[in-house]
């Protein structure tokens, strides 16, 4: 679902008034990729070789830059980087850097997996782009993962997650968080079905829009 | 969009409740394809050489079939699957004998672009159905083009093209239609995005739906 999103969201943010000016995308949406964050962190199946494959085949159908909708992803994107011959868009760099831009001075919550957190995805990228932030408690993490896992992969009605997501929410916010990333791609798509007003930076919309300028199409 | 749109109804018409158990799903979203109405009716560029490059990438990337999410492109799909190793999911066929199936005995509207109309892909799809069929006058096939190149195509907003798509459908029924097929991708968007209380079959998502099945995953 992430994958369609970004794609989704390619041609959203792409400003064009017929067919031939949105850019062409290539996408492999491999659902067997192993789980990022098992990998990470309980010595889970390694998902580099099949990270690996799809790279080579979008390469080789012609792409010219790569865009990974998972966040927790980017903990393999250097290795990747270095066997790739086209640019890999740093996902976490650019939503970080976008934080700053629009929120600057405000305090971030990082909401995203397990994964993402224990390899310091965001510290790192927030730190590079001079963003302060909070990180959630054990049982707000907890809540978020629940979000993540039972609801939106498994494809659960938003209201079956509601309150989790409003709890890691409210929670952080009294820890300090002004601004929430959205540092996993399924964090936007419950955001949006549970139409919560909170001020964040979803990453896969600026992953998106990263792309389409990448490629020199107009931007909305 | 339209194959944004596809690569979405896929996706959420698999009953899955992890990534593992859903499809794997190559894309070449190639916006550089000619138009087909242009080529079917006013001599315009050749859009198989472009269809046929698509096709070859996506076999290629390891596709066990087809689906285009363009109904005017099957106007050209029997040479492509002259040319093809593996099959092509047949959109107005498909989307014929799901009508046939959900609309029993109903005479069904045929909503779709000039090219689609005078290639007559689907009087011939729906007779080869048992579905009895009306066609739009011109001006209500003036309306629905607009609405599909100025409207949906154009990304402009929906109210733009509410009146078109109202006089269509309203004029349509009157002359005895009795649900509708959304006979180019398009429509489904422009049905969503103006929420038409209409009987109708949705071209996009019974592909979508075929696609599911055929690579054996579960349907919702």
């Amino acid at each position: 679902m992430a994958t369609a999103e970004l794609f989704y969201k390619i041609v959203n943010n792409t400003d064009a008034h017929s067919d031939s000016e949105h850019i062409r995308v290539y996408v492999d949406s491999n659902p067997s990729i192993p789980d990022r964050t098992a990998a990470i962190l309980h010595g889970g199946k390694d998902p580099l070789p099949a990270m690996r494959e799809s790279l080579k085949k979008l390469i080789s159908c012609g792409a010219d830059c790569i865009a990974i909708p998972c966040n927790t992803a980017y903990y393999f994107a250097e290795i990747l980087e270095q066997e790739s011959s086209v640019p890999i868009l740093n996902m976490p760099a650019i939503s970080s850097a976008e934080c700053a831009r629009r929120f600057s001075g405000a305090k971030a919550g990082i909401l995203a997996t397990d994964g993402t957190l224990a390899a310091g995805i965001y510290q790192t990228a927030l730190k590079g782009a001079g963003v302060d932030y909070v990180l959630p408690d054990k049982f707000q993490q907890e809540a978020v993962m629940r979000v993540i896992y039972d609801g939106v992969k498994a494809g659960n009605a938003p209201e079956s997650y509601r309150q989790d997501m409003e709890a890691a929410v409210e929670g952080m916010a009294k820890r300090g968080a002004e601004v929430f990333i959205l540092g996993c791609t399924e964090l936007p798509i419950a955001v949006k079905e549970l139409k919560l007003q909170i001020p964040y930076i979803d990453s896969l919309e600026e992953l998106a829009r990263a792309a389409v300028k990448f490629c020199g199409a107009e931007l909305k």
